[in-house]
């Protein structure tokens, strides 16, 4: 049962849209939940793809994700609107956002766009893309359930929110990064997990406050900061401007998807989107990103390096072959959304149950 | 001669000042500078205090830092302000963009100011602090010159620029974060030099590009990234959202100023500061912020930890601390400060020359 088997992104969005709308997801919202989802799994970012979906799918069934929220920007300032996102999918709302930031960036030259009320909204890129697919830049802000102490803390309090930050570079490699700031996602660590696999060392503490390389007991213990106090401290600044601030819960009041079933999460967001041609023509600024990018690819390379690549730029050539090749699910993993595909009669991908 | 004496805030502050009115910086602007340089020493920030002034005077004297620019922003969109620094004092420059971005941000909820032509600014903290004071929360960005390599390379080409955010938190201490994306200093690297020791694994290059313990092969290569990739990337966050996207040069361009004296720096900069009242009363968001710092100060410790502190406060205590009992300077430290004040015709603190 551990086969690869290969979908394609139509195939996979139409499955992954057709299990939302059977939970009650309005078809033009399942569809954005479902591109992002499947936008993780093509980029290689598995572990925040379709196979996550079960849980999104419980909590909308027993309504701690409101299937079809009716969402409306308010614009609180010239340049900034707050967005409650009514417990709907993060995906959808976070999407909403971005899109109300782009439009204020449009005519303001910069928008901010505060979200609360949401859910975990999978890979942050799928909202840096959205801005640079309308040829923005954008800082994209998240906060999240307990997963990692504050620096010199010993328990969960903050959470391993990514940190977003996008740039275009109209015709080549944009500048896209989504990272958490702790050392590794708990996504690997969960995926490890499955996987029967150790985790690195420096990657976790287990609940006693001692290094481990096993992913379940680091799954009871806490994910470690990249950096020290500056990995802690860019949690510290996810929980402010995406909770704080926006109205959403904090300080360790995000409710945790896999374990809370008394309370919607109460995630919250922030996006600030930016014109790329404030200061300079939009060609002259494209082509200063374009020397910037040939600069750093032609520096001299460190060892067991062949060529350096832009930050974002694996996961874009994963896209890129995956788009040819289909993109590998193992059966494991499918077997779950098969079952609940099954039960509410929505058509399952002929080479998902192989 | 490496004997401590202590100067107090306003007494380094004038001598400051007057040291750079004696090189033609108008009376206001050399108390701006002034008041940043004192302030990293106040705040234990001591690489980016006074003694770093010989460097600054011998620019402005070389012409390489305008004394005298005559700074106008020019709001580009409603919400954004290119500011042209005019080769002056990154100090005075950056401390007039926050200015027009909070000014910006009153109105509109948000502000963006990109700077170009503009010189080293110190402690991005400074500019920080200026915004908490005016009650508005802040993100600082800034390039500068070559220090670091992208994630892959071995050379110099990225800077190892701070990364600055900042939000008030009334009556309390505020958030600030102001992180170089480096793993550590070339000066920690040079301090074990001194003392015959190696440097732990992880914090720099040969110049082969093979991982280092010798401090001596360390010095002759570089220093490495957090989190490497992702440290990379925030460096090369702060060349394109200060450099790429303002006007400024980037891509390694950025002049040093310890080295390149046939040109200015042109160094660039951005801040974007926002309302933190956007989406709650400002009552509410204090309290929430409150809630935040206390959960966080109250969190178990982790081993060798006996509180918790958040990002900044360990400079606070400095900075209060140092206003009590004065700032210990090294003689020797001091003395090329004193023989240009005495050249110059400033007046010398007493202590300075004990």
């Amino acid at each position: 049962m551990n086969d690869l088997v290969r979908l394609g992104r139509d195939e996979a969005e139409t499955f992954a849209a057709g299990l939302l709308a059977a939970h009650g997801v309005p078809e033009d919202d399942a569809r954005i939940a479902a591109r992002c989802l499947v936008r993780a799994d093509l980029r290689g970012v598995d572990t925040h793809g379709i196979v996550r979906m079960p849980i999104y799918l419980e909590r909308l069934e027993k309504g701690l994700v409101t299937p079809a929220p009716r969402l409306s920007a308010n614009r609180v300032a010239p340049a900034a609107a707050h967005l409650d996102g009514q417990n709907g999918l993060g995906f959808v709302v976070a999407t909403r956002a971005v899109e109300e930031a782009i439009a204020i960036a449009r005519d303001n030259g910069v928008g901010f766009v505060g979200v609360s009320n949401s859910t975990h909204f999978g890979m942050a890129a799928c909202y840096l893309l959205q801005a640079l697919e309308a040829g923005y830049g954008a800082l994209v802000f998240t906060n999240a359930s307990r997963a990692m102490p504050p620096w010199g803390g010993r328990t969960e309090l903050l959470g391993t929110s990514p940190f977003g930050a996008a740039f275009p570079n109209p015709g080549g490699t944009p500048f896209l990064l989504d990272m958490a700031p702790s050392v590794a996602a708990r996504g690997k660590i969960r995926k490890a997990q499955r996987e029967g696999k150790p985790i690195p060392e420096g990657y976790a503490l287990d609940e006693h406050g001692r290094p481990t390389t096993d992913p379940e007991a680091a799954l009871r213990g806490v994910v470690l900061p990249i950096g020290g106090p500056k990995g802690a401290a860019i949690s510290m600044l996810m929980d402010i401007v995406g909770g704080v601030l926006t109205g959403a819960a904090f300080a360790g009041n995000v409710g945790n998807q896999y374990q809370d079933f008394d309370r919607p999460q109460n995630v919250g967001h922030a996006a600030i989107v930016f014109r790329p041609d404030l200061f300079m023509p939009a060609q002259v600024v494209a082509e200063r990103m374009k020397e910037l990018v040939a600069t750093v690819k032609a520096a001299p390379k460190a060892e067991g390096f062949d060529e350096i690549l832009m930050p974002g730029e694996p996961e874009a050539r994963n896209e890129a072959r995956r788009l040819e090749e289909g993109i590998p699910y193992r059966l494991d993993d499918l077997a779950p959304l098969v079952e609940i595909a099954r039960a509410r009669g929505v058509a399952v991908p002929a080479a998902a149950t192989r």
